[in-house]
């Protein structure tokens, strides 16, 4: 079962040792389910060492069956770690002369990832590499590298758009006053499950979790929480302070509905407001707010646009409703964001933040969310992603946009 | 809504600080959600910094409206992360005397969380705070507390058994020859979902991932998968290698149910065995001997007994039936253990496993899961979670044992 095709692994091998050549490190020992995945089309746990110009070599500590199966790259078991510096000499004797019966040794720079990379296994791989070995952060250099994704990558995400614009027609269709947002996420949820969406949606942040997103209504959505979103959701208890809770919904308020699943790796992030019945007037015109800063980001989306600009101009636009307090959350919980890239990931790179001064690029894929908190009384907003073309972009979210208006029973 | 006692806070960091103070620690800085949660009942983004004999103080990045909500200690903005030292001192003047501006320095040993917290985050907090702290692995002191759970504590997780019990009803009531696995464990985690599962199980082990454990029928059952557990499953692509996959159940095959839930923070793990029709000899005694070996550890579960002890014990018990190359998975892809505890998380201390030399105490709570594994064929097993009491032992989950036979259709 190869689900990757080889070439894919080939080409982000080879963009990756490029790099490391520009910033002559040596190696980069990737550690992380999803990165190793990225480079072999396999998630089994090892370590997965990649030279700055041989081939790479899927040390896997479980399943090596599996990975032999699965993997683009050759596999060997890891064995013992404490002799994980001994097989690696065996196998890259001319990249990693450090063997230290051999006398003079030469110092190698070795890269891993940083941001995720736990520290007690950061320093077991320290205390058995050599002590010459100079660690440094490749955590950046991937972020750049996976956010600029390949026809292989768009294309699995179009299939996981395609299952959000499905679940999203279930939930409009099943939505009803008096039932609990947890019914209706429950619901979304069995309609991704079936399928094929994994059952949850990877982020790198640490401490972030996020299983398909969430329906949040009225008050309930406008509650603030340290999910690194414009919209956090009450959540369930304090014990999971995010997302959908037992609130049960009702007429005129806004229903955000603010969805992604997982599919083969790959995410979507869609979000739609729906209304039983009518929103008041300040919660229309915010959302109207909304939909005319999608349509003024997108006239602006193509290469070389900087991320920054985009969040800048989608500020002063709110600055001109005279909604800047409500945008992308409220006061002290507001985020400083208008989107992120996603892949394998939801919080990908680019950010369009202020800070990121990088221009867009032709193959990254960025989720757009222009949305509006009024605490007591809801989000409006909504959310497409978009693939960077040479010339512009094309939208991946099939889903209709608009606001969902669903006339309110007698 | 302060959904936590604030005596459950208050003993559980009375219980650390002493620890502290008999390790020569200073101050524990706790970074993760989880970690965050347990002393102060709120999960919000930030630092608790819990001294050796002072309050501790809860300093929040986002969102500091819900945390002073939900929190059972102090909260303060976290502010300027730059700035952290100097919002250190001004709180804790006597404990942390490390203002560089005062001249004389007295070194401070503070602990974190080195299993979990990246590298990044770490180097960033040693280069914001002064640089004669002797930073600290703080992880096992964290895990041994943690694994003795609280009268509080153990209510959550009867919860979550009774969502078991209910779950596991319904998949027996559900299942049949031509569904997918994928279909039944979608039906489970409805099921789960309307009962307040916070949809997924959290996981300490880096690049583990858990929704809500999986149905896994026949040969998909028992294909070996990186997930540090007897059973992995085929899972639905490489991208996803454990867990359901697509593969229709039929008649005459072991489905095996592992599965559990998160209500407000706390899981439960159970596995039970389905087979509509009838297993073959071989496979209905392995499954008998899983329930034997099952029944011999219960004998043994109280205060005193050594964890590897009853590994193995039950090692021994699977080469007496003729079954120690099934057991626990298979050849190379066996796992070491014969249960683990679980808390907030699924792989909590303590674990039944070589090399686990400390005693049961009351208090502990463990998941017990004898299965054996026989490629191409299927897996067989079942699990309870316990809670280790004075004079022995409590079953948690309230589901009957046995294998579930289920006619097949005429």
């Amino acid at each position: 079962m190869i689900s990757m095709m080889k070439q894919e692994c080939e080409s982000r091998i080879s963009r990756l040792q490029s790099v490391m050549k520009e910033q002559s490190i040596n190696a980069f020992l990737v550690t992380q389910n999803i990165d190793i995945y990225y480079f072999t089309g396999s998630m089994q746990t090892g370590y997965l060492f990649i030279p700055q110009s041989e081939e790479p070599v899927f040390f896997v500590k479980r399943s090596v069956a599996r990975a032999i199966e699965e993997a683009c790259v050759p596999v060997l078991p890891l064995g013992s770690f404490r002799q994980f510096a001994e097989t690696l000499a065996a196998q890259f004797p001319s990249v990693w002369p450090l063997s230290s019966a051999e006398g003079s040794i030469a110092p190698a720079v070795i890269a891993t990832e940083y941001d995720v990379l736990p520290v007690q296994q950061y320093e077991r791989l320290q205390a058995v590499l050599p002590a010459n070995v100079t660690w440094t952060d490749g955590s950046l250099l991937l972020r750049e590298l996976r956010m600029v994704k390949s026809p292989w990558e768009v294309e699995r995400i179009m299939t996981a758009a395609r299952a959000a614009h499905h679940a999203m027609e279930q939930a409009a269709a099943y939505v009803r006053p008096g039932m609990m947002e947890l019914e209706l996420i429950a619901h979304i949820e069995y309609a991704f499950r079936m399928q094929g969406h994994i059952g949850m949606i990877r982020m790198r942040g640490y401490n972030q979790e996020l299983v398909t997103g969430m329906v949040a209504s009225g008050e309930a959505g406008a509650e603030p929480t340290y999910f690194d979103g414009p919209a956090g959701g009450r959540g369930l208890t304090p014990a999971s302070p995010q997302g959908s809770s037992r609130k049960v919904i009702a007429v005129n308020e806004p229903i955000l509905v603010d969805i992604g699943c997982c599919i083969d790796g790959y995410v979507i992030d869609q979000t739609r407001t729906i209304v039983i019945g009518k929103l008041d007037d300040e919660l229309q015109q915010a959302y109207e707010a909304s939909e005319a800063i999608l349509r003024a980001a997108e006239e602006r989306l193509k290469p070389g646009i900087v991320c920054e600009t985009l969040y800048a101009d989608a500020l002063q636009m709110a600055r001109n409703y005279g909604l800047s307090d409500h945008f992308m959350g409220f006061g002290a919980d507001q985020v400083r964001f208008l989107g992120h890239g996603i892949g394998m990931e939801i919080d990908e790179w680019p950010v369009l933040a202020r800070g990121f001064k990088q221009p867009l690029q032709a193959g990254m894929v960025i989720a757009i969310e222009p949305k509006f908190t009024f605490p007591g009384r809801g989000v409006v907003g909504i959310e497409d992603t978009y693939l960077i073309t040479e010339t512009g972009y094309k939208r991946l979210t099939t889903a209709p946009g608009g606001l969902t208006s669903i006339p309110a029973p007698q």
